[in-house]
């Protein structure tokens, strides 16, 4: 086992290990965020939800789309799309032998940009701040993926 | 090549692997629930798939939205959103040293908590059981986080 | 840390690698897709997206749902669905010991049938072209997951 240990031991893939779990734990807030606003705003997708708080004709009027629960959704799947890629390509990118200089200012620019992301679309901040985090990290992942298929490369 | 057969010989990880593959297909199985229900229900997303089951202006009728299938929909994108920090956190917290039995532990408790979601959400069965079964495997993979995180932290 | 070079080194783990990264920037490209239409159809789901455009009452109107701009946003969705899935299971079979032909086939049917897929769903292609684009990515994905849960199982 002890060839395992190294790999922990790698700075650059305890980098990654470090920085992917924190913008999957940020990802996983936004669920909590989602609920939050559920229930404040009284507004469900299921009628078993809505029938919590209460019965019969009554619960249907909670069965509702609204406004800032659709906005943390919308949050939620931009999340999604984005860190799913951080997540696969800075894995491959961690065990490809990069500088850890380099590694960690990818890995910090987008942990930087998704929080930034979150913020921007909840307070909501004006454009461009949503679009111009969103680009950043999407920079950010595109730069791991070049330098990644330019080191190790099979088609 | 010899190195690499010791990661698959490490338990803890095989366990990882072996728990992380079900949970995956389990979530591709709400693919093909999707699509039972559109088919079943005759409700469709796209022209091109309704205009398959009739011809012309009686096509429209089937792109509509029906709630069996908004409701595996959002069983599936629950799943997504739940399954992508277990698979990023897990496969991290499995390369890092664990104790079998708590790893073991933790990888079981969350494919089941998934399994009883995913039931709880189409039978549907009366809340709290959905809403439980989602903050156990909630609570699993914050665990897996945090133990991973005072193992193995490099910001 | 020469034993991290030996896992880059492995022709299996190195081919998933590419193609991993392969899929994912396609499914990265499919956020750029949206948003070219969200601009081109003047169809937004943010009122500080709208605001952009037009100032006051007149941004409202572009505060509506466009049927490129959801065709574009389904496709997305199944790339996440059926991407997440061959990047965890695939991660694991490619280092599982596998046969380097089997995974490179495996690999390549894959990338083909999701490129396949999301042109069929833009055009769109009459169907069954995005239905059997889909299921040949399914089956590969269920394939690996066979071939590695019959490798290495602990459950």
């Amino acid at each position: 086992m002890a060839k395992l240990t190294q790999l922990i031991d790698n700075e650059v893939f305890l980098a990654y290990s470090t920085y992917a779990t924190i913008v999957l734990l940020k990802m996983m807030l936004m669920s909590l965020c989602t609920a939050y606003f559920r229930l404040t705003r009284k507004a469900f997708a299921n009628p078993e939800d809505a029938g919590v708080h209460s019965k019969g004709e009554s619960a249907k009027k909670f069965l509702r789309t609204d406004p800032d629960v659709e906005r943390a959704r919308r949050c939620h799947l931009n999340d999604l799309e984005n860190i799913v890629p951080f997540i696969g390509i800075g894995l491959l990118y961690s065990l490809s032998e990069q500088d850890l200089f380099t590694a960690l200012l990818h890995f910090r620019i987008f942990a930087g940009s998704r929080f930034f992301h979150s913020i921007s679309y909840l307070v909501p901040l004006p454009q461009p701040c949503r679009g111009l985090s969103f680009f950043v990290g999407f920079a950010v992942t595109l730069s791991m993926a070049y330098r990644l298929l330019t080191t190790a490369l099979y088609l």
